[in-house]
């Protein structure tokens, strides 16, 4: 039920990520309205599992209290799942922050993780960069940071499939000595650490293939990212304009409007599918509240490879409260 | 002496913002260096003044160590002409965090400002956005910030020309109980301040002309100015690749190539000149290292316009202490 084109899109996701990828997807939410989904997208009855919730939680809701007092909106009831083992994974498009709340009260932080941290995937190389946290932590402590590159070095391995992953810390400054206090300590806590802590990574860097995972606080990450997908947007919507401005540019840009359509595939946020929140007993991941269909399935299939690459177990191990 | 492409982009710059704008430039720095360049620009002798500097400091120096120990260094001798009034404005395209240091120690602070701010001019709109800071303070106090905006306020309505410019604080979220302790304290305090505080303004907004100023920690904004500039660097790189992989791409790329540039041009550092110390008692603008003699040229001509705006009059009676 959540996101700007649900269910319409998701449940279209749903059945792309079947038929594609061939994975199993149970829809949570009001039935009616996902059978009548289905129906329109030409889907026999049966074909996708419906899982009723009588309730949802809207984008203006305020997360926490929503997730409490609405105990069968379809985030608890697919989190729930989750907890229950039925589902190997969650998906939502919705609120970020019910989803997050709901996955601390459902299913709870892995013992020894002091906060969980949500994760994006940068389209700056072929397999991606993972930069956490996004926005779970808009305070911090070293030691959470401490743990975001730890769970970070994990999925990357796990997941991205990236041996020994180079981890950075987010920063105005390439020496050890720059930046605020708080990613002073950091860095000189992630150099006695066992992961491959390759420095400092400014702003600018980000895009250069220098680290396979990206440290920051929650605060800085979320403004991060959010950036680059505006300065994305402002740059092909000003070239569109410039590339309409003159009658004879129009022929041109219709020739090269494939190549345009690939590069801005590639700094779309759909493509690479949902962010994962690390930390919690469970797989979760959320789609970008303007998922479409492709979106959707993508980030289903992400989950599909979480759920069956042993993260969890991993973090676990690496990082859990022995 | 300073920047990538010194003396000679340096030298460059002078000429052009003395023959397009009509500006007295003083050049400081090695004399031989800068009269070599000066000829081989085709300049007469004492076309444009030299003042003589018998040291520079370099890029991997400590900045406010080596401000100490070589007190003929350009950036020093330069910054005093500013002090005596010998020359209404500094600019420089060297070390930073030199320069900041430099203006600290010989100009010090305007009395009631706690802390000085880098602003950057984000080239969203026509007149561009102040950001601030980005890069001066790593570490700050909510008191700090109200005076970014205050300063900030006064720096867009002198210097912009935008008459009762809006303000707003850089965040995670809308809400005024979004974001980390920090803004959620400098929001309360904006709000008691006379200055038009339009609210919060997230990440993916700051190209869509909410606001004329927007303000942050100096951590934040030096990574979302470095975030823009690299992801804005890396949108035409693979643009370009993108559109040379085609042999019949090729000739209507060359058609569009005009608008390409334009583009690129617009997100260039370059073309809004350079960013300005405010809170500092002269008026002091640092070039991107990077500066070729157009982006110079335009940080000169910033310069005089800062210096003529009545901008530091306005500061000093605005905030300064009474």
């Amino acid at each position: 039920m959540g996101g700007d084109f649900a269910p319409k899109e998701v449940v279209a996701g749903a059945i792309l990520a079947r038929k594609e990828h061939g994975l199993e997807v149970a829809l949570v939410g009001d039935r009616t309205a996902i059978e009548a989904e289905l129906a329109q997208l030409g889907e026999a009855p049966g074909s996708i599992e419906v899982v009723h919730a009588s309730e949802a939680i809207g984008m203006d809701e305020h997360p926490a209290q929503a997730v409490r007092a609405k105990k069968d909106a379809s985030i608890n009831v697919a989190m729930d799942m989750v907890k229950r083992g039925v589902a190997g994974a969650f998906v939502s498009a919705g609120s970020t922050g019910a989803c997050m709340a709901s996955a601390l009260m459902t299913l709870g932080r892995i013992p020894g993780i002091e906060r969980p941290a949500l994760g994006t995937i940068a389209p700056f190389t072929d397999t991606g960069i993972l930069v956490l946290d996004v926005g779970a932590n808009a305070d911090v402590k070293p030691s959470y940071m401490v743990q975001f590159a730890q769970m970070g070095a994990v999925y990357a391995e796990r997941v991205l499939g990236i041996r020994n992953p180079r981890v950075a810390l987010l920063n105005i400054g390439g020496e050890e000595t720059k930046g605020n206090e708080l990613v002073q300590e950091v860095f000189a806590r992630l150099q006695k650490t066992d992961i491959n802590f390759v420095g400092n990574i400014e702003g600018g860097e980000v895009h250069k293939d220098k680290a396979d995972v990206i440290v920051t606080d929650g605060f800085t990450g979320n403004v991060a990212v959010k950036v680059t997908e505006g300065v994305a947007d402002f740059i092909f919507r000003e070239l569109r304009k410039a590339l309409t401005s003159k009658q004879h540019y129009k022929l041109a840009a219709m020739v090269l409007r494939p190549a345009f359509l690939q590069m801005r595939d590639r700094m779309d946020p759909g493509t690479y599918g949902g962010v994962p929140l690390l930390g919690v007993n469970g797989v979760v991941l959320i789609a970008h509240g303007a998922s479409d269909a492709r979106a959707i399935k993508n980030t289903l299939h992400r989950a599909h490879d979480m759920a069956s690459s042993g993260m969890l177990d991993s973090i676990r191990s690496a990082l859990g409260r022995k």
